[in-house]
């Protein structure tokens, strides 16, 4: 595995399964599970102290509201650590933003936009930092752009 | 030891020692520890998984920004954990307060308000949980109680 | 009655009921009542003053906007009161949650996440300090935090 | 005593003081009490309770974090309060304008700006609930009203 | 008339109408009428300036969004004016409190929760104000008061 | 006069002073002027009807808190407003924008960013608007641009 | 073309086609146009740059989330730049109108409320920004204050 | 150059230095420049599309207010950008955190927390990345983690 996506509920999954389809999309090879800062601690624990060994190179994390999971992940490993503000029922995700994104010097979590944007942006990511090093992803990254572009220049019509 | 009043670091010492200050006044044992969510995991989680048996009936725990100790602790044990808001120094504990209060739910960490007079109410808050029990710190409380009476009194003359 | 339930108006109660549900659970005795500080302070004021002879020994207080129970409950009894902020219509509950946790130095509030998660973390949390001293709900918990474990291994078959 | 000017805290009164300066200002008579919801929540009931009966005819009542003085006060007399919010340490007294403003239907409270802007209009908020049945002090408000446009006029010089 | 009830737009009616229904219950006389501060500032001053010789003793004035009309009638008449803030559609109601209630030193507006809570309380704080000189007032309000503590014993069936 | 500066208050002038300093830089004639939406609102309604006509081509207002000027002045004039918000005491000028930003449909006011660079920019804004139909201005504002690249230049200097 | 309608994406096309419907109303020449910030930057940048020779006069600007695209264009043209904060998902376009309206000192955006009642308020201040030198527009934007306070009227029947 | 250091004013340089003081630690070449997005969009965009052919691996950008430095480079290059939110004058980086992270689907920005925490954590992010490749970094990061420990260890002594 080359990306690891994790996720504190299955009920995260319809987000961040949007991460997912853009590995997909770049050829990237990942696997999803359910790991719970606060239900599963020990799991969490071992998974992110295994991580590397286990050929993770990135870890795609969601949580929403007192979201602990991606910054509990970043402090047990090397790998970097995609954080997913999970749109939360009542503060629509600034708790999720601020629980991710604030982390203390010393233990970064590379955070991305509330809800959905975000998880497919958390995918990208992924990719822009595997393509540090690997060339095959640089050039779908590449692709991908010129695609973006394309859309806009086909959206025109939808204004007339 | 009683009551485990625990901080991300020592420069949150001085809001939390003001837990310590109210233990002292209700005649409750405490001890005072840095522990680290973020950077002593394993610390962590070690001290929450045996506090119980380490006699610890209480928790209270500081921390700020993306603060993740009391709810990390509070998913490794059965001991109730009060979680004190740091006030941080961009966002002034709005970020600390949301990480700490909206945990999801099945692992409940018991919040009080942000910066200093929490703290001195996260001592208070557990006096009272342990007054359930104790005859004792029951009396001490009603007399605190009326200490606090006694002061908006006094407080009259600072108004001629 | 071990824990007293009380709330603003009866429309909190489907927000409160999962509290009951929590102690249900775990084998806890508890009453459910409507007592408005704002509507019958009378009744409030008795209720707060009376609660530790009535033998109560946790009071859970849901109140939503503006919201004043759970705090001046808490300033006339020594038992300890856990907040419930209830989701308010426009602000989401982010003004029930600054009324209950922001409670000045000298009378806490154990305040626990918006809606229908705290109202459950209430339930949880009100075991956790009733464990103290009774072993039985110390091992319900034990039992309780096994089944959320459970229930993270099956959401697995969710993500595939 | 024509108005109660009252509130938590004698840390309260540089703040609160503006409201005094002002019903001076309008030749009313006012008392300054310090009565704290949380502290002495019975002398605040006696205090609300027989204010119509001890000639008060409106009441400004200041409290700060979760204020909860202004909201109690007000379900608990015919008398109008005005509710004026404290600028609080962390949160700069956004917590204790929703714990004043955002009442329950049913018990209205005036509320008024944050801090000493808050306090001084409050003063006069008073005067105009009073001028209602009172000629002296409604002429006394067009010349206030006057006053505030010769201050105007005198600004211009301070541009040049 | 007795009381104005004014704001900005027919489309804030189904809100202030409830204001409306509790003078009703007061039996105090009101019209109703749409003074837009943008559309009709002219109007809006006229309306404003002529309120006190016209027998209005008491402005209730809603509006939404960058709500200007409370403060505006405010600055141009002696007679109290309680500002309703309109829940609006993005913000929900949070830029029409502040833009009602953050009124600078010299001109207050008596400001009242966000939405229908705060028109149905604007007719009970202009009844309250009414009832500084008006003992039938005086008595419907506790009558009213009343009637508040006998719905909350009622609801004490929808518990159970 | 070709820009019309006003404000509600001369603690305002350091800061809108800014714009003032930008239109000398630009060679536009301006006046700065104390106008108050809430003390003087009779000078102001005479101001923004009659500015067309005494040659003001666009109005530059300032105001703090519940901030009315810009919008009111918007709505008695063809002449474009710029609003700039200033930083309040307690909310640090987020209840300014809200109060200028949030205008209705039908009103528009031209927003610039809280406190000292929105004045600033208020003044570039006016500029920028005059230079649609003053090919001087319009060369100004290129030279403008211009210096601003080469301050970025002189930058990096600072870095070492 | 007279003014330059320009936005992120055709999915922000119902909310700035108001701004179109009022160019219309004001019988202004426009075009609307689907240009990106982050997806077709080159683009954008040709677009701005060429702007002014094009004869466009005024660009209106919309975006969400993290809305660059008002500033990056305001940067790069003497043309003034309305930006209009469209609203997004979880913040309700909080993060949209902040993107857009706390530019740095050197380079406004004039920014105006978010969504719907912005857009229309940007195609009406394109024509204030226009009548400076065009007295057809001027005399249009005269009737249509007009209309605004003939609408006024008869809302009035609507409340009986 | 491996890590490209950009922000949009010198004045950004005392936070960002914090990154660059990290990227030494780890033994990891870097450049810093002032390149901003508004003041010099050109370069900017010169820079965003060279940065990989010029050997950048990584780009670490800072920005304050309506920032938007790293998404715009972000939008032009497959390097991945760390976003730095400094914190701004009046809002105090909230505004500057929204206008980085909440980017639109397609170009994310790896969001670290507001100021110099973030700037901190920028550098140790960057290092993550490029550990992915470099087993040198990968080793310094282990040490630096143990580092953290150890400070924990020694803050003890604080509270004492």
């Amino acid at each position: 595995m080359v990306v690891g996506i994790i996720m504190g509920s299955s009920s995260d999954w319809p987000t961040m399964k949007l991460a997912a389809d853009m590995l997909e999309e770049f050829g990237i090879e990942y696997e999803a599970k359910v790991v719970s800062a606060h239900r599963t601690p020990k799991d969490m624990m071992e998974y992110a102290e295994n991580a590397q060994q286990n050929g993770i190179k990135v870890i795609i994390a969601g949580a929403g509201g007192a979201a602990h999971l991606p910054g509990m992940v970043a402090s047990m490993t090397n790998v970097p650590v995609i954080g997913v503000p999970i749109e939360s029922k009542s503060l629509k995700g600034m708790d999720s933003l601020l629980s991710i994104v604030q982390m203390p010097g010393g233990i970064p979590v590379a955070t991305v936009s509330i809800g959905d944007a975000g998880a497919k942006n958390a995918g990208i990511l992924a990719a822009k930092m595997l393509a540090i090093s690997n060339e095959d992803v640089n050039l779908k990254l590449t692709e991908y752009t010129k695609s973006l572009e394309d859309k806009v220049e086909a959206m025109q019509n939808d204004l007339n």
